[in-house]
């Protein structure tokens, strides 16, 4: 029996990995629940899967669900109850699936207290890579991938001798606007950018996709996952969504791992890692997909992407400001407050006006997020 | 230091093995040679690598050879000298690179004598797989793949609980006559046959991959190979030959290897095995590829492929009916004496007047391919 804590369980992921489990109540267990603001299906859950504790955001809400559970959960609030979630002493693993750079410190709290971190929150990475990965080593904790492209790529490297290995290609989808012209782009109304050709995401995650700063964040996560360099790390236009990544060796040999886009594969090999079990669901069928496409990625119509490898080369505090800049900017974008290209404008701005550094600490990132949000409303 | 004795080392497979030698001496030892009929290359070959023993079909080959080696090596002719190289106790792994079903006695010589078997004479395990392999894992010796389908499953498996495998998908790349229905299949001249869109091998090779039989013996070797049962096999069409083959496992991830239709790939991964090491060539470019396209497999069209699911499905001795029926109609198509549908009903008659037993030795199977050629000679 695995003991599983959940950090954003009303989100895609969240939902999707209690669809898991849900199949398999003798394999898995769950400890712990928590959202943001959606107290009634926070209630639901732990109605069903009757937790340890849960947490939401809010006290109000917190007060709200205390007074409608029928189970012994203990509910709490905001980041202390994020962290007592990270440092439950029961939990086995911990599926991170919040978004934004609030996930950083329940990661960090995760492997810092030597548990499985199963990570669907890449600005946990983005963000605080070298601190997290270095606690996890530290506290010999595995760091597991449920992005669909990294957890690909953790496939594809199984069993390898990671020497070998040349580089790994990130597909991209290209998104909702991936055979629109720079004008057009420019041009078309936010509720486009929230149309994925494929995979059904939030809100954030989708307009990232529309901007390839989801592979831009992506790419950066790549690096401190598998420990690679700039030079290591491609992205590949595949608009169909089957092939999730790549992996090339120095024999020039290539493996990938396919699979309908369907999040349930790369959460549940998360949570049954090393061991693979069956999944309910159709077969992949290349045969009625018929073909799959590839291109170049087109930095001139998805500059986030190229900021995000600069940032990634400047290292240190550097993809921090890029990721709250944008964390900043996708809701203006959505709100019609800012255009696409005016992100990439600011974001370019900010990252020019911030002298990189090394940090050690959480609060270092936080002093830096504030600033950028200043800076921010100063151009707003 | 690896010492290497190649079986057929002047046919395709043979001579891109040699050049994988050469790239690298310090890792690479040739310790054995063998030919059929080319004994200028051969020659050439011996002076190069300058093995201990160089092995020739014809008694009279072999004395024309003694007389211009200028090395130390000795030189033996027909089956006797193929078991010397099986044998040779300085060589660590034997590539057999033999056309036909007289690659069987040399691989069953190689595992019998604890010798790491690099397989690219699929009719060793077509005929003689449960010999094979049974004699391998009594020897604890690896059968290594060498067919570029076979190394990439074997490459794909790496790391997985073979227990998670739901099966594996060998790609086939349609042949030359894949568009074409069955009237313009049956006219085509054999010529038309002997050019193959992607992959450049021997002739009769060429021929079973216009037929699609080469796929049907690679289903029978991929039985042996990865111990499955033949709702485990699955064939589909990939006409560009750019993913290897796949496997599916119980989660429907799919894993698939990829590359240029290059053998060195695969022959080197067999050498190196564990390990993987530089190969000098263009990586692959999937964005200049374009498109990969996929497509189910016609029976009706390319009525072989069934013929040899038929006959692993019967067992026993029945795949070497198939076979040896298959390798003496190769020759008489190409001459133009059977057409193209007439291999498919001869095998089929064939197989059906055989009652299918268990063997136990090869002299059982030798008798069984006396009797196919006798069958044939008479429905000629």
């Amino acid at each position: 029996m695995k003991n599983i804590s959940i950090l954003g369980s009303t989100g895609s992921i969240g939902k999707q990995a209690l669809e898991v489990v849900r199949e398999y109540p003798d394999i898995f267990n769950i400890v712990a629940l928590s959202t943001n603001k959606n107290r009634r299906l926070l209630l639901e859950q732990i109605n069903e899967f009757q937790p340890e504790i849960a947490v939401i955001t809010d006290a109000e809400d917190a007060a709200w669900l205390k007074l409608h559970i029928q189970t012994r959960t203990k509910v709490y609030n905001g980041m202390n109850g994020l962290v007592e979630i990270a440092t439950l002493p029961s939990a086995d693993i911990v599926l991170n699936a919040l978004v934004g750079s609030i996930g950083l410190t329940p990661s960090y709290k995760t492997v810092e207290s030597g548990k499985t971190l199963a990570l669907a929150n890449k600005e946990s990475l983005v963000v605080g890579g070298e601190l997290i990965m270095n606690t996890a080593k530290k506290h010999n904790v595995d760091v597991l991938p449920v992005d669909s492209e990294h957890s690909a790529i953790f496939q594809c490297l199984r069993g390898e001798n990671i020497n070998s290995l040349t580089s790994v290609i990130l597909t991209a989808s290209g998104g909702p606007f991936r055979n629109l012209s720079k004008k057009e782009i420019e041009f078309s109304h936010p509720s486009k950018a929230l149309k994925h050709p494929n995979w059904s995401m939030g809100q954030k995650i989708t307009i990232d996709s529309a901007t390839m700063m989801n592979k831009g964040l992506e790419v950066i996560e790549a690096k401190w996952l598998f420990d690679l360099n700039a030079e290591q790390i491609k992205v590949l236009v595949h608009p169909e969504s089957i092939i999730h990544s790549m992996v090339e060796f120095s024999d020039t040999s290539v493996i990938a791992q396919l699979g309908w886009p369907d999040m349930r594969i790369p959460i549940q090999f998360a949570l049954t890692y090393p061991e693979r079990i069956y999944l309910k669901t159709d077969k992949l069928d290349l045969a009625s997909i018929s073909q799959l496409n590839f291109e170049k990625v087109d930095t001139k119509r998805f500059p986030n992407l190229q900021l995000a490898f600069d940032a990634m080369e400047k290292g240190g505090t550097m993809p921090c400001v890029l990721n709250s800049a944008n964390e900043e900017l996708v809701p203006l974008y959505i709100e019609g407050i800012v255009s696409f290209y005016q992100m990439s404008e600011i974001i370019d701005k900010i990252m020019n006006c911030h002298q990189s550094v090394t940090y050690s600490s959480i609060q270092e990132l936080q002093e830096i997020e504030t600033w950028v949000k200043r800076q921010i409303s100063e151009y707003i």
